[in-house]
């Protein structure tokens, strides 16, 4: 296994552990970990779809309440290891190998107060373009666990009041509105994603509270790249320990 | 009563029959009719809570194919026909006087190709301020027609694959969304309006077709006003004809 380790972009000394073979590092490991409104005070935390852990590595940095990871593939599970170990987070992040659909063997619903996810993109159809590298499929595309799949095992970890930050492709936003409403979540914070200024948004992240009162502020884009490819200035001060 | 003849705000030449005690231009009224995509070829368009008429007045300097406005408060009819008459398109925009919920005793179901709506903003509750004014108020609160309504009636005179553009407050998106998925429609397009750059949406338009295929695209939001409150370059823009 061809095994890398970075260091999580611009975040200096947070390493990730890394596999080119399966994914590399994505932008919203870092955005959606900063979007997230953290309470102070004892909280419980909980990343689905964890990956090589990004999302938790960047929370380590915002808050020094427990962090509890899950990822149901075991090569995927092995990286995140390696990337909580190597930035001695051990104490802090813990990595669960499972299926997230199996969490309440091991956790009270109705026990956590923050979930987040980064979830697979695409749906799986006819036409999907399956990748012929199995592990990087699971990762991108809906065959392990759905959307609805996701935002219902949310629902059922997260306490009253607690809230499911998750991001998604921008084209998918009318879905995902509807399926947080039917698991009784109220999107209260939306913001999109726009690769570069004037163009259409990509992605979008949510911040939906379950059984939330109505009212969605839907805060200004960010946009993400200059017209030469970098970083925008915003993008860069989150990438700011 | 004091009526008032303007100038369509920065349109040569078109004219708008106001009457302050009700209520002045918004710009809602030049973004919206700018915001939809009109077909070339006969269509019908009809515009539902049509006030004084500034979103077929606007349409008009787009197509020449005849624009239904219906506005049920007859005060602010008398203003919508004065606007049309005095800008001499009585040919094209026909205003009639009657509830939203009477056009099926006039016009099939299923026969127009575009329906506009600028609608009443704000719930009726027990915590409504309801203005004293009682034309204002209908106009600006759902006291005679609801979203639900507006939204289930656009389905009902639409042809399949028609398409309902409507602006609505940015807080209440997640709710037109689930009414035009309840109704059958899919959002197809969506831009935000920001009062100024940095600040969080203050307004919506959707562009949602009748029955049509699951996919959004969120456009660049509109940002309208300059830090001196002047109109932006692209909200002028969209003042020439």
């Amino acid at each position: 296994m061809e095994k890398i380790v970075n260091d999580l972009v611009g975040y200096e000394g947070l390493k990730i552990a890394q596999n080119k073979n399966y994914f590399n590092f994505s932008l919203e490991s870092v955005v959606l970990p900063r979007f997230c409104e953290i309470r102070s005070g004892k909280i419980k935390i909980m990343d689905l779809c964890t990956g090589n852990a990004p999302i938790p590595l960047v929370l380590s940095t915002r808050t020094n309440q427990e962090i509890i990871g899950v990822e149901v593939q075991k090569e995927i599970y092995d990286l995140a290891v390696d990337s909580v170990k190597i930035n001695n987070l051990d104490n802090q992040i813990k990595i669960l190998n499972m299926d997230i659909k199996d969490i309440f063997n091991k956790f009270e619903t109705d026990s956590f107060d923050l979930v987040t996810c980064n979830p697979p993109y695409f749906k799986v159809s006819e036409y999907s373009n399956l990748n012929d590298n199995k592990v990087k499929s699971i990762a991108r595309h809906e065959i392990l666990v759905t959307l609805d799949e996701i935002v219902s095992i949310s629902r059922k970890i997260l306490k009253n009041g607690g809230s499911l930050v998750i991001v998604h492709r921008a084209d998918r936003f009318a879905e995902l509105l509807l399926t947080l409403k039917k698991n009784n979540f109220e999107a209260k914070r939306v913001r999109f994603l726009q690769p570069k200024i004037g163009e259409n948004a990509n992605l979008v992240l949510v911040d939906a509270k379950k059984n939330g009162n109505v009212g969605l502020k839907v805060l200004p884009p960010l946009v993400c790249h200059n017209e030469d490819g970098s970083y925008t200035e915003e993008v860069l001060r989150m990438f700011e320990r």
